[in-house]
């Protein structure tokens, strides 16, 4: 056992405890949704005390929103799809970064997970707003030279594009979407989440 | 008590118990979602026995079916939408009628269930592509004069855009989306579902 300091303990110690933590809350957020998770259902799944999540974490909203962020760190951290070129691109790099998340069986299930817990319970929509709507779509809409406001209702209806296209063909498997070929859907959806940045309809 | 036949008993026995039990049904799914509803609970809020919601509808799939089939039976009944006029204004007659239904609070609610039994149940999302897809979408992809598979597939994502703008701003309540004047959105929206459906991008 290693020897434990007082206060938070370093993201090195505890043998990875604050990763498995957060491998299991997001099976168990997959597998039950939000509500019916619990802290002690999460430190169960991950072999540790309910209080070491506490520790690391505090509320079941903090340990949703921390597992929601690492799921999606590296590609929020990516700078590839607002930075990575000029401004009349981000259309295209947008709507590659979200199909190829969804398309990716690994990120695919922790994003369904988010999806399910936001359209059913206010907790979890409030950090799907703030991770994922503010952060990637915010940093957008900094980048597009109009007022603040319309640049980021361009930018909720470019994601609106987007999110109801996986809702249809990852979710709800609508014919002939969930079986159209990946480059289809994308020569067809990025044009129209670029015109919505633009402000061109 | 009324003297009840033998076999089906005709709509317009019981009271209006058929109705009563889809009412309860709506609210029951609206509630509890698709999976934690039962017909037993279903019975119950109606007053009625469980055999008689079973006599009536079969098994709870086809209760569910039948709820949101008559929530929406006044709308997809109604040929404004498709038959309405010409084929240019189907993207904002489309349009109109989603939001419509949105902002209709009677509406909203049920919708609200279908579209969480949908996210949460694989059920439920079959009896949501047969109802809504295929008979409101059908009904457009087939007054679309090109090649089926690609009507099919351009009014889903008409759709799609629908679905996702609906989710963010009602369901996320992702802002300044989910307060902007519901004419902005409708003039930022038509154009592009109607672009999907002409193949316009």
């Amino acid at each position: 056992m290693t020897v434990r300091r007082r206060g938070r303990p370093a993201r090195s110690e505890g043998g990875g405890a604050r990763e498995r933590i957060l491998d299991a809350a997001r099976e168990e957020f997959a597998e039950r949704g939000y509500e019916k998770t619990s802290v002690r259902g999460i430190a169960k799944a991950a072999g540790v005390d309910s209080a070491l999540v506490h520790h690391y974490f505090g509320t079941k909203e903090a340990v949703f929103a921390a597992s929601v962020e690492v799921a999606f760190a590296p590609a929020l951290g990516v700078p590839g799809v607002v930075e990575g070129g000029p401004l009349d691109g981000v259309g295209e790099r947008l709507t590659r970064f979200v199909f190829g998340v969804w398309e990716n069986p690994v990120t695919r299930a922790p994003l369904l997970a988010i999806v399910r817990s936001a359209v059913n319970n206010e907790t979890a929509a409030g950090v799907f707003r703030r991770l994922i709507v503010e952060q990637l779509l915010g940093r957008i809409a900094g980048r597009l030279d109009v007022a603040e406001g319309e640049a980021e209702l361009r930018v909720s209806l470019a994601a609106a594009q987007l999110v109801g296209t996986a809702m249809l063909r990852y979710v709800i498997k609508v014919e002939p979407l969930a079986s159209a070929e990946l480059e289809d859907v994308v020569s067809r959806i990025a044009p129209v989440v670029q015109g919505h940045l633009s402000g061109v309809q």
